[in-house]
């Protein structure tokens, strides 16, 4: 069987369970291991938090669309996303990058520039990495983040499987506005004053939401990078709960009303990847609690029920499901 | 200017400056920043050690003439040899795996076969990652590793920088062998039953040597990755000395005797990749007490000294100049 045949999430599946065969992929002192936004471990004073996230070109970003700032910018950004997931605050960051030999140095002197100000904006510092030639451009960054530890020396961070039965789900900003910017500079959209392009090229995720999150009592999260619908997919399986997201809820990107029809729109908010806000799960006052604690909007959008499949679904104001292709983005697949 | 005429190392120096003038790249919380074989980092309870080393197909490794359980091994121990040259213990890894769609799932679960024997022979977690299409197959790890503190709180490192003119320089175990035994993979040898194409395959940097080193008072190391020489003079520059090594001391690789002639051996000791020894410099009595610690072979090599030019410098038994050349590796010219 090729890779692309079981898909991104099956192969982790099975390389997690090769792992714990071999009395790896967990330790005594790892409190999250594989299959979470990130990996999470206690230090003496703090928990550690660690992520890696890699952009390839003509995969991940349009080589001839794509300039190398804002691929710098983008490829923190990711990383941020999953230390915002987590609860964290972001930290040390490890920086690898292959070229063809034949780039331009100027090139690379503008993706540290964009790598420069996303550290800036996100307070990331960059501490090392790794340059190598590959016959296409690679950037894969790791980064670490800080979490606090509770009363028994035990992280404090949002766990995707932290969900319970009656726990409403919110999401920060708004979806499918960096889907519809993709498809803006597939289109041939140099997106210098196109708000959606910006969206796709610039990530922006909510920083101060994960350390509030967990301060106001939250447990459970996860980044909306691949499709609102298959990221709380994976919180369903993790929690073994179920998941309805009302439609008429979904905070679809207002630059979208007047880019696509409002089906279309719907279906890149529920579906779309690469928006970076953050889902999160849990009782109703805390959730209004969190909604009090930061300055960008948190919607409700639905609740976790209990249902034979562990997956998501959507449903119109009057309760039917509305079928949309959740498939969202498999990397493997792509 | 394209990235292959400035080269690897003059591009980092670029890069560095340029996140410099940004107020990035360093910290008052990271003791080690750009320019080492990995971060360090002063955690509340210990210093926290990051690297991040990555394996290109047809680059670093040949897909047509590795073994996929090879390549999982050699991907973490490249990383593990970092984090013993800065004097710490390897700790958590993070595993990014670029793939063609095409692969075999079997394949993958070899590769993480490797990964997890290396994990168990050098003390390592791998603790979570990423996977991705890509056009050819790229193997990135990050890996966390531990130190201690001092009793002003600063990390207990080895340091490129730390040399000291009349320090002494030795390496661990035997020199030349990994590029000898790629030289015969390249040639046709399938490598099962000799043992240079092992040391490529499957190197064993000296776990205990880096703490051992520390212990011993030695402040000082860098690991034998691109060549000796080369590898040399990136302490000398960061120590701002000259080093000359007697040829007549390089512990050449026992099995070089039958493969090649003498002076090939020799230069493939010199200049040759990938060994992942350690190399430390420091006071005659120290390096002799971490002789004595670990359960290696160390090799007093040469001596740093005070000259215009830094770096290394091969001197015959009579003190006159060898020419090789020392180009070594580079990641980016190849």
């Amino acid at each position: 069987m090729k890779v692309s045949e079981l898909g991104e999430f099956g192969l982790i599946d099975r390389l997690a369970e090769l792992l714990a065969a071999h009395g790896q992929g967990f330790s005594d002192r790892l409190a999250v291991g594989i299959g979470d936004d990130a990996a999470v471990w206690a230090g003496d004073g703090g928990a550690v938090i660690a992520t890696t996230d890699t952009l390839v070109q003509d995969v991940h970003f349009l080589s001839e669309r794509t300039s190398w700032r804002d691929l710098g910018w983008k490829a923190l950004a990711v990383n941020v996303s999953d230390v915002v997931a987590m609860g964290g605050e972001p930290d040390f960051a490890l920086v690898t990058l292959a070229l063809p030999p034949e780039v331009d140095v100027e090139a690379v002197d503008d993706l540290y520039r964009g790598l420069a100000e996303a550290c800036e904006a996100f307070g990331a510092t960059i501490a090392g990495g790794d340059i190598v030639r590959a016959p296409v451009t690679v950037v894969t960054l790791a980064l670490t983040g800080r979490a606090g530890l509770d009363g028994s020396g035990e992280p404090l961070v949002l766990r995707r499987g932290g969900a319970r039965e009656g726990d409403v789900i919110a999401v920060t900003g708004t979806l499918g506005g960096a889907a519809a910017g993709l498809r803006a500079l597939r289109e041939g959209d140099d997106g210098s004053d196109n708000a959606l392009v910006q969206r796709h090229l610039r990530p922006r995720p909510p920083l101060a939401a994960g350390p509030a999150a967990v301060a106001a009592g939250l447990r459970c999260a996860i980044d909306v990078s691949d499709g609102l619908l298959q990221d709380l997919g994976h919180v369903c399986r993790a929690s073994r709960l179920a998941a309805v997201v009302w439609a008429d809820k979904v905070p679809i990107d207002p630059g979208l009303a007047n880019a696509v029809e409002a089906g279309e729109a719907l279906r890149l908010a529920a579906t779309g990847g690469e928006d970076y806000e953050l889902l999160v799960a849990g009782p109703r006052e805390r959730i209004d609690a969190l909604a009090e604690a930061i300055d960008v909007p948190l919607t409700v959008v639905g609740e976790m029920v209990i249902e034979a499949e562990h997956n998501a679904r959507l449903l119109d104001a009057s309760g039917h499901a509305i079928e949309v292709d959740i498939a969202g983005w498999d990397h493997l697949r792509g």
